[in-house]
């Protein structure tokens, strides 16, 4: 399955991989194909620490990073320094209701490490953050940089150009792909509403053609709800160049998802996401869980805007995860995380090569099928 | 394109149309495919007067029947002899006040004529009226008869398989797929929520494969969103046997829609559906119109349970599309009609025959795509 994405990028097979974990990104890039790093809730610091370990990893092959630029955020976290004195109390008290209604112990939220925790986390998604992370990245042998939100700044795409490296972001509709052409991007991920993480509303069966059609020649990557080799399949027959997938590799061995989010993620099925804005502000698909019910319930207070609801919820599913993992069962109720409704089709554990593997000889299969019933017609 | 669904049903190729408009039926059936007739508004009598039109054009071609049997209605309908009864006064209000905002005459909604029409529209979604519907179809050479909604009752797969008719039911998950399969059904419709009409929320792309795996050895249709022969050679990679198409008739010659929706349909875009109960009371997708947005609105007194909300709309709407094409420009903005997002891949009106050979073309071209693609590999 060679496109010429391979060639824009160096892979063997137009498999993308994104993942924040830094051993799911190497294993797939060794397997062949393409790993991505999420790199939003780094510093550059961490960053750069975790791009040295894949160097180390990867010896020359191929990977990329993807940092969030949102093209519209909430101004009031960079203005006044402190981005917790902008969130209202009541949603303060909501979230504190929340840890008492599910008896988990609350922890600090205002204080001191509260404080710096939130800055940092306001930082990565600003621009100011954002270019610190390009530059980081652009400093190490990647082969392609990712904007997940938004057209790209025009200093990424020329940071990126001077340094040789490919531009690529994701849309959820056609508009937003012309306007990242026109911004200079080299590569489109289209991604349908079924997809993990912020999304749109149109399927990946009616966006991938039409955003193909939209901006040829630059090649289009599917994505959203794609688990399967039959999957990629499909996609390609709809005229993209490659995939481009993310929840599937929530449950590789390699992942760092949480032990307790790990085993809802394989207990369930398409019918158990939701679209939310509850844990960033912007709506973002992830597994049905007391945290979604209660933050989209009669009772809540609303989600905040990118990045206030951010702080709100990251800082409680730390506390959240922590709690969970030394056997609070109702943190075990509240926590979740974002995935696609392609979580149905994940049900064991495997390692990150493995995956890649089946991927591609189900690949093959599905396209001998396809054949098959062609040549019988 | 031969599979296994060709020699149940009797069509060269499995490409099945959904259409009101018998033209639509009949053009598709004589031109390789499967036409298959949505007989839910109808009366028994106007639905034989159909099928014998059919029957005529078609020359022993085969075709099939859709009723719409809904698992669960709201029972006043049939209790209280007049529906119009179990209508809130609330929601009539609104209704006129709509009429008088976009200054369209107000008809009298509460006449005779309306009475008789509501309990025809009632009619036609319960039990009983469905149980006609199903005697006349299978008094004809149907080779397919379809249940839109819910569980086929029991009456409807005994009737069928003593007739030697098939059964096939559309289904939104995969619980409900395997409940249609152990309810006797023979072919399984796996319904995106990127339909037009009503729909659930998992989307074609993680549906059809979950069900096709779920259902095994009975063979499934992908449907939802599917307008274009590059997304029927997608739908057989993922595993389907065939592809169940409504919204790309819609713009044919044949069909019967309302010119002033006509011209709305083609020039809309993917983002410009929603899936709303404002038509039938059960959530169905449709294009974005003064109706949704106003049903959706905050004044709005909300959707009644079906059969009560299509009573309300259906009325308003004959009215309204009269309005529309005697000129009137707010009735122009409240009409809309059911549709899927592909209704931005419907561009140009073309005869219904002409869509399949362009369908089957681009099937050819996509598999071709696919098969470089591998070769190259």
């Amino acid at each position: 399955m060679r496109t010429e994405v391979c060639d824009l990028v160096g892979a063997e097979f137009p498999l993308f991989a994104f993942s924040h974990c830094r051993d799911v990104v190497a294993a797939v890039t060794n397997a062949g194909g393409f790993g991505v790093l999420g790199a939003v809730a780094y510093s550059p610091e961490r960053l750069e620490e975790e791009l040295r370990w894949i160097d180390r990893e990867v010896g020359g092959r191929p990977y990329g990073v993807d940092v969030l630029v949102p093209a519209k955020i909430d101004g009031s976290a960079e203005r006044g320094g402190n981005p917790l004195a902008a969130i209202p109390k009541e949603h303060w008290d909501f979230l504190l209701a929340l840890f008492e209604k599910y008896g988990v112990p609350v922890p600090d939220f205002g204080g001191a490490g509260a404080e710096k925790a939130a800055a940092g986390g306001a930082r990565s998604v600003t621009g100011s953050g954002a270019v610190e992370l390009i530059d980081v990245s652009l400093s190490h042998p990647i082969r392609l940089i990712a904007s997940a939100l938004g057209t790209p700044p025009p200093l990424m795409v020329e940071k990126a150009k001077a340094a040789g490296v490919p531009v690529a972001a994701l849309v959820g509709t056609v508009e937003h792909a012309r306007r990242q052409v026109a911004a200079g991007v080299d590569l489109i991920v289209a991604q349908g509403g079924e997809a993990g993480g912020h999304t749109g509303e149109i399927s990946t069966m009616v966006l991938v053609p039409e955003v193909v059609d939209a901006v040829a020649p630059v090649p289009v990557l599917a994505a959203g709800g794609i688990a399967t080799g039959r999957q990629i399949a499909a996609a390609l027959t709809l005229g993209a160049s490659g995939v481009w997938c993310g929840s599937v590799w929530l449950t590789t061995e390699e992942a760092e998802t949480l032990p307790t989010v790990k085993r809802k993620l394989l207990e369930a099925s398409a019918t158990d996401t939701i679209r939310s804005r509850s844990r960033t502000g912007k709506p973002a698909r992830q597994l049905v869980s007391a945290w979604t019910e209660e933050w989209e319930g009669p009772g809540s207070p609303g989600a905040l805007p990118m990045p206030l609801q951010m702080i709100v919820a990251e800082g409680a599913m730390r506390h959240l995860s922590k709690a969970a993992e030394n056997g609070n069962p109702g943190a075990a109720e509240l926590v979740n995380y974002f995935v696609g409704q392609c979580v149905g089709l994940m049900r064991t554990v495997k390692p990150a090569k493995q995956v890649v593997y089946d991927m591609v000889e189900e690949f093959a299969d599905a396209v001998d099928r396809l054949t098959a019933i062609t040549g019988a017609g």
